[in-house]
C-alpha cells in the first residue's frame, strides 16, 4: 500500500506501518474482548478492529506505538474500517519513525521561518518589533511544531507556522490595497493572534487541552503574556502594548465566539477578517481534495456543517 | 467657505453652494411654519432650519434644488445644524451643476473601466466570460455610477464599481496564495454580484429602494437576471451558469443576511469574505479619517454599533 | 399479510411482495457480509438484514427492485426490524408494479384535476390566469406525481396537487371571510408556490435534492421560472408579475426559512399561512392516526420535536 | 368636519366634538405651562396642543371629557398635529356620548350574539357545552364589550367578539376540510381563549393593563378559571377539563410568546393558528384602508415592523 | 459487593442484590432474543444484559422487580455494563425492599418536618400562613417522598422537602443581609413553588411525566391549585394570594424557561435566584463526589453541558 | 429644601447648592444659546435649563463646579425638570464641598475594611491570602472610593467595597450551607473579582470608561494583573493562581455577558451567582425605595427592562 490510508478504497488490501493514535477495549454481544484501534499515517486516519484481543494485546498495542499490520478495507455503518489479518509493533530495525506518521504543512520549516524572518524584517515600529522578536524567540521550537487547532485546519505538524505565514502574505496585499492600515500593528496582531495555543494545547502528536487551555482558554493567556513580556521589555504603559493586547483579545470578532471584546481597532477587525479567510481555506481545500468533481464534500462540522460541491466543469 | 460641509465646526460662518436633499415642513410651538432642509455638498450632509418660510419658499427650495446661503454653524442636540441669514435658489449663472454636489469614487471612472476590462480579459472560461461581457456591456453606464449602496458603504457616485475594482483586486492576490481557487468563477462573481441594485436602487443622486427592489431584492433579481441573459445567449443549461448563480445566491452567506442558500462552493464562500472585507474596509476608512489620533469614531450601525478607536502612536 | 407493512406489530409473520428503496452493505464483527434493506408498500417501511449475503445478492437486491418475501417482525433499539426467512426477486408473472408499492395521496388524480381546474375557472385577472395556465400546462404531468416534500408532510405520490387543492379550498373559504382579500392573487400563489419543487426533487419514487436543489432551492427557482415565462408570454414588466414572484418568494415567511423577503403584501402573508395550516395539519392527522387514544405520538421533527396526545374522550 | 379625524389631511379645518383619551401637562422653553391631549372620535386618534394653559384648564381637560374644538390640521415631526382655536368641554344639550367616540366592531353586537350562540348549539359534547355556556353566561356583558387587546387588532369595542366569531367561521371551514378535528374541543377553545382578557384589561373606552393583568396574564388567569368553573358545574377530573385547559395554555404558540406549553394537542395547534390569521388580517385590513394603491403602510410593530404594499392592479 | 454500584470499577465482581428499573427485550443478530436491564442500587444505575432470554425470563424480570444477581462489570462503548453470570428474583426470605434501592436524601425526614414546621412558625403574616399550613397539611406525606425532578437535581427520595429547606435557610440568611425583604412572603413562595410538581410527577420510585404534567405543567397547576385553596379558605381577592400566585408563576425566571411572566416582585427574583443556587449546588456537589482532584466531571447536561474542574490544591 | 433633589415633586421650589454633573450648550428655535445642566446632590439627579446663557455663562458653569440656585421643578416630556430662577458658583465661605454631593454606601469605609480585614484573616491558605493581602494593599484607597459600576448597582462612592462586604456575607452563609465548599478560594474571588473595574472606569466623581478599560475590560485587565502579582510574590506556577484566574475569567457566567469561559470550578458557578444576587438586591431596593405601595418602579434596563410591583399589604 502506497497511497496512504488517505485514500484507500472499499477492498483494498492493506500491508504496511501505521501509528497507533487511540485504542479502546470493548466486549462483543458474546463477551469475548476486542480492541478498537484508531490508526494514521501522514495522509489520514482509519478505525480497525482487533478481534478476540489478549490481555498481551492491550499492553503491546497502546497510542503512539508503531504497528505493522496487513488487512482489507471493508466498510461499517457508512464508514470504511480496516479489517486485519496480521498485526505486530514495529521493531527497531523497521527503520520507521513516529514523525513518518502525522501529517505535515505542506511548506518546509526552514520556509516558514525564512518567511517569518522577512516580515519582522519589514516592520519599523520599534516596540512591536522588540515584542514580536522576544516572542519568536521564546517560542521558536513549538512555533515550527505545533499544529493551529486540535481539528477543523491546519491541524497538522507546523500548522500554526503555516497559518501565520499565510496570514502575513495576505495581509501584505490588503495593505498595499488599503494603505491607511498600519502593518507593523498587522503583522504583529498576525505573528502573535495564536501563540497562547502553544499553552492551551498539549503538544504536536495527539493533541488535546491542557488544565489552563479548559480553564483560561488563549486569548486570556497571550493578552497576560504579552503584559508580562512588556514588563520584561520595560515597555509596559506604551500605548502599542495595549493596542496588541486589543488585537489579540478581539480577533475572534464576537463574544459568542471566545473575544470578550469585538475589534475597536481596524488593524484588529481586518486581523479577525484574514484569519477567517485562512482558516476555511484551509478547510475548504482539504476537503475538497478527498472528493471528485460533481461531488459534494462530506459535512463540515466548522463551516455550519455544510457540504461542498466541486463542479464538474473544473475538471476541463 | 471652501472646506465642504464635512468638515466644518460649531461657530464657522458659511457662504456656499449647496444641493438640497430633502425638505420637510413644520410648525413651531408659536404656530409659524418652517422648513427642515438636509443639505449636501461633495463632502457631507448637515441639516438646517429655515424659520418662517412662505409659501413661495416651499416652492422654491425643493429636492435637488441647487441654492447659494450665508449662514452659520450651531449645535442643536448634540449634532450640528445650519443656521441660515440669508438663501436663494442657483442661477444659470452661476455655473454649478448637481454632480459638484455629490461625492464621487476615489478613483476615476476611466481606470474603474480599465481595471475591469483587465479583468475580463484575464478570463479564460468562455461561458463565463460571455455572461460577464454581456452584462457589463447592458449595463455599463449604471454600473459606473451607482452607489453600491443607500448608506453605510460606497454610497457614493461610482460606489458600485469602486467596490467591485477592490474585491477584484483581492480575488486576484488570493488566487496567487489559493491556486486551487477557479479565478474565472471568482472574478465572474465579483463583477456581478452586486449589479442587481442596479434595479433595487432608485438612482445615483437621491437614492432610495424601488418597489421591486422592496418586494424582491437585488439577489432573487441577479438570480433571475442571469437566466434570461443565459437564455439569450442560448447557454441556460450549462453547469457554469448554475454556478454563478449560486454565487450570486448565497453571497451575503446566511439566510438571515438574506441569502436563502448559504455558499456551497469554495468560491462563493471566498465571495462572501471578500465582499465583507471590502465593505468594512471602506467604512472603517471613512469614518477613521474625520477623526484624530485618541479619540473613537461615532458608532457604526453597520458594524455592530460599534465605535473603532484611532491609536495615538500611528501620529509619529 | 394483507394489512401492510405500516400496521404490523412485533411476532407478525410477512409473506407478501414489497419493494427495495434503499441498500447498504455490511460486514457483522465476524466479518460475515450482509445487506441492510429499506423495504416499503403503499402503507409505510420497514428495515431488513438478509445475513450472509452473496455477490450476487448484492447484484439482485438493488434499489426500486421488487421481492417476494416471507419473514417475521422483530425488535431492534426500539424500532421494528424484518427478520427474513426467504427471499426472491419478483417475476413478470406475479403480476405486481412499482406504483403498488408507493404512498399515494388519499384524493384520485382525476378529482385533484378537476379542482384545480375548477379554481383556474374562478380567476378573472387575465395576466395572472394566463401564468398560472401556461405553468399548469408545463408541468401538468409531474404536478399530478411529484410528492410536496422529501419528508415532514404530503410526502407521497401526487402529494403536491394534493396540497394545493387542499389550499385552494381555505383560500376560497378565507376569501368569503375577509372579503377585501385578492382571490386571484392568492389561488395563483396557492397554485404556483411550490412548483419549484419539480426541479428541487430529484422524483417521484426515491425522492432525494438534485444539485440545482441544493444550490439554489425550490424557491429563487421558482421566482426566476415566472420571469422566463413572464417573458415567453410577453408580459413582463406588469405589476402582478412582480407580486406574484413576490408571493413566491416570501412564502416561507422569513429569512431563516428560506424566504429572503418576508410577505409585504396582505395575500403573501395569508399564502404563508395556509401552506403551515395544510402541511401541519397533515402532518399531524398522519402521526396521529397510528396511536390510540391515551397515547402520544412519536415526536415530530418537523413541528418542533412536539409529541402529540390522542384524547381519551374522543373514543365515545 | 365630517369625515372622522382617522381621515383627515394637513391643513384641514376641524370643528367637531371629541373625546380626550389622554392628557399630560407640559412647560414650554419659555417655562409657559401647555397641554397636549390625546383626542378621539370613532375614526381615529390625534395628537392637539393647548398652549398657555390655565389652571381651569387642567381641571376641565381630563380623560374621558367629551370637548367641542375648532382647529386646523398641521404636522409636527412627520406626524399630524391638531392646532386649537377654540375649545370648551361639552355640555348636555349637545346630546353625544361617550359611545359616539370609541370605535366599534363592524359587526353589531347582536349578530355576534346570535353567531355565538349558533356555534354552542351545534355542540354535542356535554362537559364542553357546560363549560362554554357557564362562561358565556358569567361574562355576557363584558365579552360583547371588551376589546381583544389594548393595541394592534381588534382593539375596539366589541372586538373580543367580533374576534371570536370571525374564528369560530375558520374553525367551521376547516373542520370540513378535516374532518378528523373534534369540532366541539375547537369551538370550545375559540370562544374561550381570550375570554381571561376580561380580567387583564381594564375596561372598554381608555384601556390599560390591570395589576393582576401585569403579573398574571390572561393565559395562567383562563387556566384558574377553568378549574374554578370545573369545580362549580361538579365535573373537575374529567379529561375534557384538562385538555380545554391546555388549549388555553398553549394558545400562543410558544414560551416565548407566553404559552408555557406548546400546543400538544391537534386542536390546541389548530386554535393558535387560527388566532394568527384572524389577529394578522384584522391588523393588515385596517392599515391596508389608510393607504392609496401604490402605496406602502406604515410600518406595523405587531407584524415584525414590515411595511405592506397594496398593489396598483387591485384599482381596476 | 458492599460499595454500592455508582461506585465500582471495570473488572469488579459484583454479587448483590438489586432492582429492575427498566426492562427492553432485543434480538442478537444471529436472531437470538436477549433482555437489557437497567438495574439500581441506591448509590447509582447500571445497564446488564441478560444474553438468551427465554419467555419465563421476560415474565419474571420487569420494572420494580428486586433480584439477586452475578456478574463482572466490563465496558461497552465507553460505558460500564454489568455482565450477568447467574440471576434470580429475590424471595420474601431475602429481607430486602424497594426502599434500600433507592436514593434517599442526605438528610432525615424528620429533621425536613422540623425545619419546615420552624419556617412557617416564623411567618406572621396570617394569610400567607393559612395557605401555606393548608398546602403543608394537604400534601404532607408526597411533600417529604416526592424527588424535586425526574432527573438533575435532588431526584431521590424527599428530593422536593431537602431542596425546600435548604432554600429555606439561604432566604432566611438573606433576609438578614436584606432587612428590606418581606421574609413571609419569600418564606411561602420557596416552600410552596415546586409542589405543583406533586401532580406533574407519576411517583417517587421510578419517576416519569403524568399527562397533565406534560400538557399543563407543575407551575400554571401550582397557580390554579392557589386559586382554589383560597377559595376553600374564603381568602380569595386578597392581594397576598395574588402576589404568591405571582411568585409560583414567575419562578423560573423567563418565558423561555417556562415561566410566562418574569419576577416583578422584589421576592419573587430572589425567589428564582434560590432556586438556581440550590439546584446547581445539588448537581455540581454530586458530579465532584464521584470524581478525583485533577479530574473533571462527566459534561452536566443541565448545567449547559459543562464539565467542572476538582482543583488538586483542595487535597491537601 | 431640605429633603434632596431625588425626592421632590412638581412643584417644588428650590434654594440650595447642588453639584454640575455634565453640561450641553444649545440654541433654540430663535436662535439663542442656552445651557442644559445635570445637577446632582447625594440623593440623585436632575435636568435644567439656563435659558439665554452668555460666554460668561459658559465659563462658569462647568462640570464639577457647585453652585446655588433658586429655582422651582416643572415637568417636560413626562420628566422632572429643574426651572431656575437665580444661579451662582458657590464660593470657600459657602463651605460645602464635592464630597457633600455625590450618594455614598450606605456603610461608612471604617466598616468596610473591618469586614475586609476580618474575611481576609478568616482564610487559612497562604497563596490564596497573600494574594489577597497584596492586591488589597495595592489598591486600598481605590478600593473603598470606586463605585462597583458607571450606572445600574452600587454606583456611588465605595460601592465598590460595599458589593465586595456583601457578597463576602452570602459567601460565608452559603458556605455553612454547603460545606463541600472551598471558603478561602470563594472569598479570594469575591474579593478580587471587580477590581479590575479601577482601571476600567475613569474615577469616582464623574465616572466613565478609561481608553484600556474599553478595549481590554475589567475581567482580562484582572487576568493580567494576577499574573503579574504572581510573579512578583513568586507564587506563578501554583495551581491556586490559575484557579482564581479562573474564577475572575468567568464571574461574568456566559461568554455573551463577557466571560470567554464560562464557569468550570464550583466556586467559580458559585462567584457568578453571588455577584447577581447582590446586584440585582441593590438594583431593586434602590428602585423600590423610590415608590409607594400600589405602583410600579419605572422600568429597569439592566433587569431586562422589567418594572417591579411593591404590593399594599407591606403597607400593614
Amino acid at each position: 500500500m502506497n497511497k496512504g490510508i488517505g485514500h484507500v478504497n472499499v477492498g483494498d488490501a492493506i500491508d504496511s506501518f501505521m501509528l497507533i493514535k487511540d485504542v479502546t477495549k470493548g466486549v462483543t454481544s458474546n463477551g469475548k474482548p476486542f480492541l478498537t484501534l484508531i490508526l494514521r499515517d501522514s495522509t489520514g486516519e482509519i478505525e480497525a478492529k482487533l478481534w478476540d484481543s489478549t490481555k498481551e494485546d492491550e499492553a503491546l498495542f497502546i497510542p503512539e506505538q508503531i504497528i505493522k499490520l496487513a488487512g482489507e478495507i471493508n466498510q461499517f455503518r457508512g464508514k470504511s474500517q480496516l479489517k486485519i489479518f496480521s498485526v505486530r509493533p514495529a521493531q527497531l530495525t523497521d527503520g520507521v519513525h513516529i514523525s513518518d506518521f502525522v501529517e505535515k504543512a505542506p511548506v518546509e520549516k526552514k520556509v516558514l521561518t525564512e518567511k517569518l524572518t522577512e516580515a519582522i524584517f519589514e516592520m519599523k515600529n520599534p516596540t512591536l518589533q522588540r515584542i514580536v522578536r522576544a516572542f519568536i524567540k521564546k517560542y521558536q521550537e513549538d512555533l515550527l511544531n505545533y499544529p493551529a487547532a486540535v481539528k477543523n485546519h491546519h491541524e497538522y505538524v507546523s500548522g500554526l507556522a503555516h497559518h501565520v505565514v499565510s496570514m502575513l502574505q495576505i495581509a501584505k496585499e490588503l495593505h498595499k490595497l488599503y494603505p491607511q492600515l498600519n502593518k507593523d500593528l498587522l503583522y504583529a496582531g498576525v505573528i502573535l493572534h495564536d501563540i497562547g495555543k502553544i499553552r492551551e494545547l498539549s503538544g504536536v502528536v495527539t493533541t488535546s487541552y491542557t488544565v489552563e487551555g479548559k480553564l483560561l482558554g488563549h486569548i486570556p493567556m497571550m493578552v497576560e503574556e504579552i503584559a508580562l513580556m512588556a514588563k520584561e521589555l520595560q515597555i509596559e504603559g506604551e500605548e502599542e502594548v495595549l493596542i496588541l493586547q486589543h488585537l489579540i483579545l478581539s480577533h475572534h470578532g464576537k463574544a459568542e465566539w471566545g473575544s470578550p471584546k469585538p475589534p475597536q481597532v481596524r488593524e484588529a477587525e481586518l486581523l479577525h477578517l484574514i484569519d477567517l479567510i485562512d482558516a476555511k481555506m484551509n478547510m475548504l481545500n482539504r476537503a475538497l481534495d478527498k472528493v471528485k468533481p460533481g461531488e459534494f464534500t462530506e459535512r463540515l462540522f466548522a463551516m455550519d456543517n455544510r457540504a461542498f460541491y466541486k463542479p464538474l466543469f473544473e475538471e476541463g
